[in-house]
């Protein structure tokens, strides 16, 4: 008990779930000075990581919600990162009981809004603060500063700021993170943030497809146009991938990409990003092409049916200098990555919102449109003013 | 007392709400042998119907729903033509303790197809019958022949069966009238009917687009081409209409279509569909366009304030033969209206199955495509094969 006690208390933030992205934040925490108390439903996990990963770390395990909520500071704060859906549902019930009034429950999941707008209220009736966060970066962006994206019970956000803020990524040194509104907002504008790069990549499998049939330039070609697109206003991660997915080579030296099945899958973010452009009324139609497109691709045995029965338009082939098709007065729509502000200078990890507000206001509508679309859709709703 | 007897239990079905859809309908009932029982919330309207529209006719009226119910044949068939939402729940919750086992409550409102869906199954573990059936063709339609889309419990087909399709329009003597499917079966094929209606006004509208800015004709003769058109496999309701409007003059002799405000709205359905083809994954690209369309057109004043920023593209006029961009083979994608076979021959007055097929499945997939697509999107997700 001793021992018990000595430990007991000392924890900055408990984190339940300890997939890749759940280690990885409790190591980025861990970095930056804060006490984590790792928790797992298979508890078997809490061990592994304690003697793997977390070897020689502060981080500290718990082999039950009782423990850990018992090894946590106050206001305690407890930060889930489980599957999105029931399993938050489930595991907020269980906590509950074993929280005091004041204590802060955060999901970094990729929830539904409105299932954070729900939580949010139900906890609030019950003394509790609840965030949702959208954490974005990827499995690196969690070890080594993701974009945080937190909304909720605002009186969170001051117990909250340290952490979240230490260990975001910084631009300039400015922390990509900030209190982004109440209720489900932080979701929110994940959400409209993984939209966003649903359009991006639809823009670039266009431009694929603009190479490859009409221009018929080969992979390597269009790797090289890639890479130089990536060096100027275009700089950005999704271009860098492209660049050398295209020139990747299979074992018997052909392209690989040319044997990628032309299919894909998706997660449900850029389709709610489209739904609730729908239900408010914002024309973000390149999204909601982007989702219709990967709906169309993943109906694979119904167009090879239909090719055997559709003759599609006549072939298009450029005549002209096929490197004027690449110049920059052509790309003046698709601004580099870069910061944008709310309220003050600010960043959203891999996709940024000058890079992308042409995309929501639609491919005619361009900048000043779309941030006006952009403004509209997600700040307005949660009485913020975006001050790009 | 006596004149109360004589003539209880003697109308074939009551139907609720006397706005013009729901007189009309009422006549229509009438005017097929039918003893229709007219109830209005507000019951002045019921003595006005009687002593006006209804007056010579065997409809009768009650001043209350006890009266009304006391005075059908059993099992009861209720009709509801009232706003869709609240007031459909509203008059359903009124009824349930009225009503017997096996009583039909229907539903005959745009309703959205998930309301029609949980109150079919509320009502069914009451022992009660429901339908939600959509109604096309407007106010004429109501009156001389709508196209009826019943759908809920299959239980109550064969007790309204004869009543709604002696009242539907009727296409080479077949009636525009059958069993959709269970639940919210009848109201989805509704939503995705009004759904491809927007798709049709859209292309209309891009039409009249090119034809402006790009043939720069005028009205007059924009009016001239759709007259053509209607003449031929684009015959149709909203053909027509565009013709007499682009010619229709104002007061001072100029084009009253020049005069009208360019900013759209709109009721739900074209939504609806919009985020239900996203929901089951169908790439129903025409009617998002459509929706975003009207999205943007309302958003007016930003429209104004975009115009002060943006030079858009530069303009392109066709220089060609203007006679040309109409000939047929450009057409081939909007074949005329016509009917649709589902389990047997059948029919959706105004907008119909073979008309918009191409529509749903985007512009890209045509016919075969979207054929494949709306089977997928309305039917097969009811159990149903469409026989087209």
């Amino acid at each position: 008990m001793s021992v018990f006690f000595f430990f007991s208390n000392r924890a900055d933030i408990a984190l339940i779930g300890l997939a890749v992205m759940g280690q990885n934040l409790v190591l980025n925490m861990n970095d930056h000075g804060f006490v984590v108390c790792a928790y797992n439903r298979t508890t078997e996990k809490v061990d592994q990581f304690l003697a793997n990963e977390a070897k020689g770390t502060k981080v500290i395990g718990a082999h039950s919600l009782e423990e850990m909520v018992s090894k946590l500071k106050k206001p305690r704060r407890v930060m889930l990162l489980v599957k999105a859906g029931q399993a938050v549902d489930d595991f907020v019930a269980k906590l509950v009981p074993l929280l005091e009034k004041g204590d802060i429950i955060i999901d970094g999941g990729n929830s539904e809004y409105q299932d954070t707008q729900r939580r949010t209220k139900e906890l609030k009736q019950k003394g509790l603060l609840y965030v949702g966060s959208g954490v974005s970066g990827g499995e690196d962006g969690a070890r080594y500063g993701p974009s945080l994206m937190p909304g909720g019970n605002p009186d969170a956000w001051p117990s909250i700021k340290n952490i979240f803020q230490s260990i975001s990524a910084k631009v300039d040194s400015e922390p990509c993170c900030d209190w982004v509104g109440e209720d489900g907002a932080g979701h929110f504008v994940k959400m409209v943030h993984n939209g966003i790069e649903y359009g991006d990549m639809q823009l670039i499998c266009e431009a694929y497809h603009l190479m490859k049939s009409a221009l018929g330039i080969s992979p390597d070609e269009m790797s090289k146009v890639f890479e130089e697109w990536n060096k100027g206003e275009l700089d950005s991660f999704l271009i860098e991938i492209t660049k050398d997915i295209l020139k990747f080579k299979d074992k018997d030296g052909s392209f690989l990409v040319e044997k990628i099945r032309d299919s894909a899958g998706q997660k449900g973010t850029g389709k709610w990003t489209a739904i609730a452009a729908l239900d408010y009324g914002v024309p973000v139609t390149l999204i909601g092409e982007s989702v219709f497109s990967r709906c169309l691709s993943s109906l694979k045995d119904e167009r090879k049916h239909a090719s055997t029965v559709l003759k599609g338009p006549a072939e298009t082939k450029y005549k002209g200098d096929k490197k004027q098709p690449f110049m920059p007065p052509k790309l003046s729509h698709m601004p580099k990555a870069s910061c944008f502000s709310e309220r003050r200078p600010n960043c959203m990890a891999g996709t940024s919102i000058t890079a992308v507000l042409p995309l929501c206001g639609g491919e005619d509508v361009s900048f000043e449109g779309g941030k006006m679309h952009l403004r509209t859709a997600c700040w307005t709703r949660f009485g913020h003013e975006m001050l790009v």
